[in-house]
């Protein structure tokens, strides 16, 4: 076996290409993408994953979710499993490269060290994640609570919103064990995993402006979310009821977004990470018309940030904001259920690896936080050290006009393989 | 004959609250009211005037476009017309008043003074006026355009939005003639009408919330509309596209709707008359969620005054922060097609007469701008000196929760026979 003072192998890029081919013919749905949590499209690219796996010569596991594993074994015995992992399901109608571009990554990483002869000293594990995308099932981080035994009794009633059979169903589908899962059998105990790494497209535009092909993430954002709150007013006369008389929904909701994005600013200003979406604002079409002044207005309210104190200090401004507007116009605002994510923190350590190796290859790179929720939120909420490349991304993703460059990808898949190898060097 | 020297007699509440009465129980539809324009529920009102008419002994008479004249005749003749004017349909769902009462005042009216013999100089007639409200027929003032000899040829065609038929067809279908309305044959030279007076329930609640009975119109406010303008931004990701990246279509139509609001405020503060509202603000329902920054809304601005010059300015204003919004968030601001209608100004000879009359009978009363558009509005354009008096009224109109209160109603329609009487006085 080589040791660590061997030069790390490339990592096999033409392996990538070809499995990103193959996803794209067989999983393209129209225009764009379907691979469905627990559907055919996953299933296939999980077939995919683990006859490429068996053709290489790497081990290969599942779990009782049905995450697959693909693993190569390091030069020291019980020296724990670096996890490179990542999702292939997509949304209905995405791009090629939302999830599947992680997986892809470790392949090419394992192909290369696996035909080589290179090996760290721990295991490494390409992991192939069930439903992330919770367009499917609504409920966060299916397969990564699934592997660490952390899925709720509650997940397994949901259902999927196109099938309408629940997860349960699926997973047993599928010769998994939902059984299993409920019992919370975990595939990782924390301490056995070394580390966590997650390369994924950017799903925003600030490498593509700055012209930098890949970021360290430093945290991923937590949220709250007011998904259906409510404006009520009262609907009357456009010409006829003076401005001292109304209750009108649409200007107290227009007042309300405002003070939010002018509080979102100031705190930018300050230097506090934070992004404040209304994503929807309505009112009501059946009742609405150009000439009644507006009595409801609904509306949703996404606040994002990886710091703690700032979600709970827009969360509270929020809320009085909401108190102020229903005064100053007389209105009643409802802002409904409150749900949310706790952030999450990247490893420091393992940042300033991957920092380094990309120094060393001369890799340009920046660090940001992660606006999105990702599966290394639940393993460094686990307490195990993770760490999320992002390979620059044009168009957003969950799309089919998602364009992430392959020679960006493959910078950043040889900065994950030079980071891990780094670690025992 | 008796003449003017004469007390002023009576109206004939009792008449007025039967045909109230009569209308509530046969135009009923569920918790409204529904009259449609040339349809059966205005035809029931039509056929119930006119049979009340010839059982006073009042002479009847129609136009081309099926309007309704109950005529009194003066003591010379030559001497004009008075018209007591209002319409009889009613929107889908609507309340008993809206309409009906300003032609249940002037039945009241001459059926008192036919009883008694009392009649002024000129003769007075009531005119129940067909087709007011548009919704039924996307064109304004039908009838009382079609009076005047004054309606296009393409609102002939036009359709009613229930039946798909075109108006000449449903006027032809109650045995009136569209071709005569086509050629603009005119029931009344302006010069021949001596003036009009419309009743009608307050459409806000200025009355209601000053605790007066009564109002004389001064103007009917003319309007710009802005019904189908549009914001375009870029759709992203909620977590992952910082602010300044961002073309938020909410944060930017919310900027808009706030700064026309402030500058109605301001304008206000200066005295002028107006009323701006958006009634309709709405993310594409096909393409919104809370973790999409919104690509797009819909709104629709309405604007109105008496002012022909506060209607300018407003409207330069609001083309002028239409290009500055674009800007500041880099969206695009389709304001999209103008629509509108003049100010029209009521007679101040009349105003001060029906002004004198309230007075003298002691009636609690103030002077206000319509918001709503009237038929009064055609007789004024048309250089007939009009007038309009409104009816303290609860919740609105348009609904089927109006409440004019009948003692209200009965002070009004003194009113305007003390009025009329004291023009020949």
């Amino acid at each position: 076996m080589t040791g660590a003072s061997v030069r790390m192998p490339e990592p096999d890029a033409q392996l990538a290409r070809k499995l990103f081919d193959e996803l794209d013919r067989h999983t393209r749905d129209g225009a764009g993408i379907t691979r469905a949590s627990y559907g055919d499209g996953e299933q296939f690219a999980h077939n995919l994953i683990e006859k490429t796996a068996r053709d290489i010569g790497l081990e290969v596991s599942t779990d009782v979710a049905g995450n697959l594993y693909v693993t190569l074994r390091g030069r020291k015995e019980g020296a724990g499993t670096f996890l490179i992992a990542s999702h292939l399901d997509s949304v209905p109608q995405g791009g090629n490269f939302d999830g599947a571009a992680g997986v892809l990554a470790g392949m090419a990483i394992l192909s290369s060290w696996k035909r080589t002869g290179f090996a760290p000293e721990f295991d490494v594990a390409t992991m192939a994640i069930r439903a992330e995308e919770s367009t499917w099932f609504p409920y966060s981080y299916i397969g990564s609570k699934g592997a660490l035994g952390l899925l709720s009794e509650e997940a397994l009633e949901v259902r999927r919103a196109d099938t309408g059979r629940t997860l349960a169903e699926h997973i047993d589908a599928l010769g998994f064990s939902a059984a299993s899962v409920r019992d919370r059998v975990a595939h990782w105990k924390p301490n056995d995993v070394k580390g966590y790494v997650e390369l994924h497209i950017e799903q925003g535009p600030v490498l593509d402006g700055s012209d930098i092909p890949v970021a360290l993430v430093t945290g991923i954002r937590g949220s709250f979310r007011y998904r259906d709150a409510r404006v009520i007013g009262e609907y009357g006369h456009s010409g006829a009821v003076p401005r001292t008389y109304r209750h009108d929904a649409v200007v107290a909701a227009a007042d309300f977004v405002m003070q939010l994005d002018a509080k979102w600013r100031q705190l930018e200003q300050e230097g506090r990470d934070l992004t404040v979406t209304v994503g929807k604002f309505f009112t009501n079409p059946e009742q609405h018309a150009f000439s009644k002044i507006a009595g409801e207005v609904g509306l949703c309210i996404d606040v994002r940030s990886h710091e703690k104190a700032t979600l709970a200090l827009v969360k509270s401004f929020t809320d009085d904001l909401a108190r102020v507007i229903a005064d100053r116009y007389g209105v009643c605002f409802e802002l409904g259920v409150l749900t949310g994510s706790e952030p999450a923190i990247m490893d420091p350590g393992l940042i300033d690896i991957f920092d380094r190796a990309a120094t060393r290859l001369k890799i340009p790179h920046m660090r940001m936080a992660s606006g999105a929720g990702h599966d290394a939120a639940v393993f460094a909420g686990a307490g195990i050290p993770s760490a999320m490349i992002f390979v620059r991304n044009q168009n957003g993703s969950h799309n089919p006009d998602e364009a992430m460059r392959i020679e960006d990808f493959d910078l950043a898949v040889r900065l994950i393989a030079q980071g891990i190898s780094d670690l025992t060097c």
